[in-house]
């Protein structure tokens, strides 16, 4: 029997171990952390990510190793990759942890992105700015999530306290784009250098955290083949094995890149009832060689994740072709403890579960934006 | 969080545990097998079922007890009822035990049976064979499954066989039945009595194992809603909670009562990617007395079962909308290993899928009923 090992052991690993477990795959775990949620549904091996004697037991148990949480340290990616076969490599993942370097790949490919400068002092700043002009964000390079490691910078007044908050580190200055709209590719490339991409996916984020999800995005017809051959030249050039995100603002028509995931990714979270093979089962079927499955969509998905704490189930329970993701997580702030995902086949049926949904969970701001997106398409 | 404890770690149980962990439930499994395969995505308590020191943990340790097993001895449910909150309750699995008082209550409720009689002796039995006549089936009344504990009595030649056979036991005659085709309903009644079935499902045995199933059952408008009449009111007289199946014949155009199953069952698996809420949710949020899922089907699916040794994996993940089950058990003749399941939107798509993968995988022969099914329909 073939054992995955994945990095991390939150919610992205506990999908992956449901997705993978009924392709006979086993699973092992390893974090710092030993009731990590995903140790609900797969042995957990408990480590720092430089304990390498713990490692070197995780390495032995396992056939491949794959990753929940991209910022693992290159030195521990790359210890393994001596140690076990591990997808997608540790060159792509550094790639994608530092967004100066994502950004000029995604130039090099094509995809245009926000004008963007390196940060390393304060007078880099000024003079970033003076290019690049205001509004605009700064942002560390490395260790950024769910809008953590930024600050937006609207006037000359901002520059210190910008600087204060997060100088320490090397920095982007990247042009704040007032984009119409947020989409992710969600994609997945096989070791043969197969490649399947989700319909695109339009997002809506509330402080810096994904909020609601809905695919296929509406009107993308035509951005859609660009998106998909911009994601898979990303992919080929980091010979990016497994699921990964590719998330694109739309301004004035065009796609401008803002960030590269590699891994699974929540804006892909409907793929596991709204698409017959889910980012989840793909990614596992990637890293083991397998032949991808099937990632057209089933109707359409809308996807509301819950942050901080879950909300009444049964609201959503008792919906047709709703389904309920708790990932028995103890409740905190900002962070991410489940989603739902409502499923419809038409427009005015989703819009219809979507606002009885919103209203019984006292959720409508939540929902406003996606309901104004169905009823106007 | 809440935790279901489930008496058997097999398939069924692995099933259910993958099916309700996304609900943010637990799951802890009592097996006498240590590594019996639900081990492998959920807890396990290794205890016989007359263990009850072991039980007392394992009762402790959950909020409410389930079955992947109906075979539990009646001693043990009703233990445990004394100590959790047990579904379904002791008295329905007991009556499903025993094929003489099943197929009583099968009368009771208004469906006809095949020509059955009582056989505790080999005068019984000759007698039993007056009045039915030949071919006649004589099975165990008890802990018969997957065609174990029977014998086809075809002259007064087979009487003594089979009387040597099977005559420990308290047993059954029944006459034999040329049925035209097997379907089962699968449903789910609620704590709240809510009930809902999914669609037929038309089902073809090999060796007494279930061989192949597609649902819905073609051309079954006219005999599902009295089988889902039927099923509900067994389901109603034996104040059932969660999931389970009854088997029927059709002869004739008319709906015989074979067995019910006071589980999921292996003709409803077809259910985790052909509807909305597989049957594996359904029971658990049936035992939780959460609000039922949607037993709608998302176009048509077949099922191949597999069993003894996995076939290769490949033809199948290779195909769209094609979903693969390894249970993770060791190979063994007999043995329910996995299954796999096509879904497609159309008979044609179906049928064309279902020839490739047959072909492939060198199974014509298993396939061959349901393409007849499909092509003629």
């Amino acid at each position: 029997m073939t054992t995955v090992g994945i990095l991390g052991g939150g919610q992205l690993a506990r999908m992956l171990a449901l997705a993978g477990a009924p392709l006979g795959v086993r699973f092992l775990v390893v974090d710092s952390v030993a009731d990590a949620c995903a140790s609900q549904v797969a042995p957990l091996l408990k480590a720092d990510w430089r304990d390498f004697d713990a490692l070197e037991e995780f390495a032995r148990r396992i056939d491949v190793a794959t990753f929940d949480f991209e910022n693992v340290p290159a030195e521990t990616a790359q210890w393994l990759t001596d140690h076990t076969r591990v997808f997608p490599n540790p060159q792509a993942l550094a790639i994608a942890q530092d967004r100066l370097a994502e950004k000029t790949l995604f130039r090099e490919v094509g995809l245009d992105t926000p004008a963007f400068a390196a940060v390393d002092s304060q007078s880099d700043l000024e003079k970033a700015l003076e290019s690049i002009g205001y509004p605009a964000v700064l942002k560390t390079r490395r260790l950024g999530y769910d809008g953590k490691g930024q600050f937006r910078i609207r006037s000359a007044a901002d520059i210190a306290p910008a600087w204060q908050a997060l100088g320490r580190v090397p920095l982007i200055l990247e042009a704040f784009v007032p984009f119409e709209r947020e989409v992710s590719v969600v994609a997945v490339r096989s070791r043969e250098g197969e490649f399947r991409a989700y319909p695109l996916t339009q997002n809506w984020h509330a402080d810096g955290i994904l909020s609601m999800s809905l695919a296929p995005a509406p009107d993308s017809e035509a951005l859609a083949p660009q998106a998909f051959a911009l994601a898979r030249k990303l992919a080929e050039r980091l010979d990016y094995v497994g699921t990964f995100a590719l998330e694109l603002f739309v301004h004035d028509g065009r796609l401008l890149g803002n960030e590269m995931a590699p891994r699974v990714h929540n804006s892909g979270h409907w793929t596991i009832e709204g698409a017959p093979s889910s980012q989840f089962e793909n990614h596992v079927r990637a890293v083991l060689g397998l032949p991808l499955g099937d990632t057209s969509a089933l109707g359409l998905s809308v996807m509301f994740n819950w942050i901080g704490t879950m909300p009444p189930a049964r609201p959503v329970l008792a919906e047709a072709r709703a389904h309920w993701h708790d990932y028995g997580k103890e409740p905190r702030d900002g962070r991410k403890v489940g989603h739902a995902t409502l499923c419809a086949m038409t427009r005015e049926e989703m819009a219809e579960r979507l606002e009885r949904v919103a209203r019984e969970l006292g959720r409508e701001t939540q929902a406003a934006p996606v309901l104004d997106v169905l009823k106007r398409a």
